[in-house]
């Protein structure tokens, strides 16, 4: 199977997610008994209570694999994206968002069940963010939903570690891995959470050893898949796993493993962090982006370092500019091409 | 002026030298009172007589920058050499080496002054080389011997640090960065040596500074030049000065520095290093062949590091094989391209 029979640079596998942005005071978790910081997952009653009792700030599309690829869209690149929403308000509002991207999305949406997924993310006056996310409709995700011919038409098939938190979505991620080798396509990993990778820490790693041909990871999911806290050791392990592995470390950049060589990368400087949300996500469309554009790893690290840095930069993990003018004009400071 | 309108991949400047090695006691060093380990500069008759008075195991052809093209030209690069020998037998056998290797050179012989220079390698039982250099003819070379055609000529120009050694072949040099860079052409900078790096330590980092585009240098040599032992701030301290510096650590690898990315890559394995002149020099060929096929930074390393593995595990500093070939075969093993 030819490279060049593919239609898509990218095809996204992920939680279609709407993410819900509201500044809470300090009490408002504490009477909830609600945990500070990280990502807790809800069941349908907590999240709807708590939708209840919050203004929204905003409401942005958002989940993992769908960040990247409304990222690569926003380079430039060719996008499909296999996700499930349930036909409600925020669900019509995700596939809006994500049609107005250019990235194609046919994954049938729920007439009954679950609502559509949510991440509902409260801002404390510490500045610090608690997510709590109910995945709703995004757990209907099954075998059925992987499309043949999506998967055959794009280079690279990225999966998010989310998916592994529900055995049918994590059997439509491993479907997909089988139809992407199939036809000779590039299967990509992106660990998406610390305690998701804890929870599926086996299964991660076998999947990553068996079907995974580059692997995103930041520093604490990388830690948290080997369970080791020797980052150098880590660099050694994954080295035999996966062709790439791009492991980042916020202010301290990237590190790119591929075989014999280790990149380390400067991370893009940000006047202000506005929200991190997003930034691993963006990342990985730079990274992806640049590989497409058979870029140099270095190359393709600084693509995504400065992809990763528009987001933070504001609320909301998609973009606010087009990233391809963003991206080609930094990196031109740096005398690369995008 | 467009690349294409060059005729050779690199030209290299340097000292002509032959390496004559020898077995020798302990007490041959002793008795004549002679530094073991390291380089040390000769004078003619000092040097005359220790060559009067060892049995030379094997002559080849040496010198840092033209064990650099002979590598290159093993590699299949166009190359040309200048430098200085005298119209004597080892000038004779330097000349018909590296004309063997198809590299032109047409830099005119001495028929009067100092003989071709030399460098002897004397190998103790201990198996420590202690190596003692009579520059002769080499330092006779001039800014008259830099011909403008073949520097306009030639993608990339390499100099040896040990031109620094000699007034007149420093001034060849300088001249020498003059015109590459008249021509839009790269400047390369090897270090050669690290007690060599400390006499001309401030020149060095001037002209490291101001003319060189690419600077290779061992971790001693390196750590010379900015007169310090930190390695990993070195690495920042070379950022600025240059496109790409490339630094080698033995068993330990090499790191390259272009700009925010830094790459760390393996070191070949040897079974036995049996002689390790040549080993930077090889290093530098590959790495520079890479950068001609415009490999990414990190093949070119593994490049440079299998060249120069195929160097140390035999007596003298230019290839036995066709290195081409022993590239290829060791490259497709990693599942990359030469």
């Amino acid at each position: 199977m030819k490279e060049t029979d593919t239609i898509y640079d990218v095809v996204g596998i992920g939680n279609a997610m709407v993410d819900v942005l509201a500044k809470v005071g300090e009490g408002f978790l504490t009477e909830r008994k609600l945990h500070k910081g990280g990502m807790t997952l809800l069941d349908a009653a907590t999240a709807g209570k708590i939708y209840a009792d919050i203004i929204p700030e905003r409401e942005v599309s958002g989940g993992s694999a769908a960040n990247t690829v409304a990222g690569m869209a926003s380079l430039g690149s060719d996008c499909a994206f296999i996700g499930k929403v349930h036909d409600d308000e925020l669900g019509q509002n995700f596939r809006r968002d994500i049609g107005a991207a250019g990235i194609d999305f046919f994954t049938p949406a729920l007439l009954e069940g679950p609502a559509t997924g949510r991440s509902i993310v409260l801002v404390t006056p510490d500045a610090e963010r608690s997510m709590f996310t109910y995945l709703g409709a995004a757990t209907r995700l099954t075998v059925d939903d992987i499309d043949e011919n999506i998967i055959k038409a794009s280079k690279y098939t990225f999966l998010e570690g989310y998916l592994w938190e529900e055995e049918n979505a994590k059997q439509a991620a491993l479907k997909a891995c089988e139809l992407a080798h199939k036809y000779n396509r590039k299967v990509v990993l992106s660990l998406s959470d610390k305690t998701c990778t804890k929870n599926h820490r086996e299964e991660l790693l076998e999947v990553v050893k068996e079907q995974i041909d580059i692997l995103f990871a930041n520093e604490h999911e990388i830690k948290a898949l080997f369970a080791s806290d020797d980052f150098m050791g880590i660099l050694d392990m994954v080295k035999p796993l996966v062709e790439i592995a791009a492991i980042t470390r916020n202010a301290q950049g990237s590190v790119i493993v591929n075989g014999r060589v280790k990149i380390f990368v400067e991370a893009e400087k940000v006047e202000t962090v506005v929200d991190s949300t997003g930034a691993g996500d963006l990342y990985a469309a730079g990274f992806l982006y640049g590989m497409i554009r058979e870029r140099s790893l270095g190359t393709c690290a600084m693509i995504g370092s400065i992809a990763a840095s528009e987001i933070i930069s504001h609320y909301g993990a998609r973009p606010e500019v087009s990233l391809r003018g963003f991206v080609r004009n930094r990196l031109l400071q740096y005398g690369k091409k995008a």
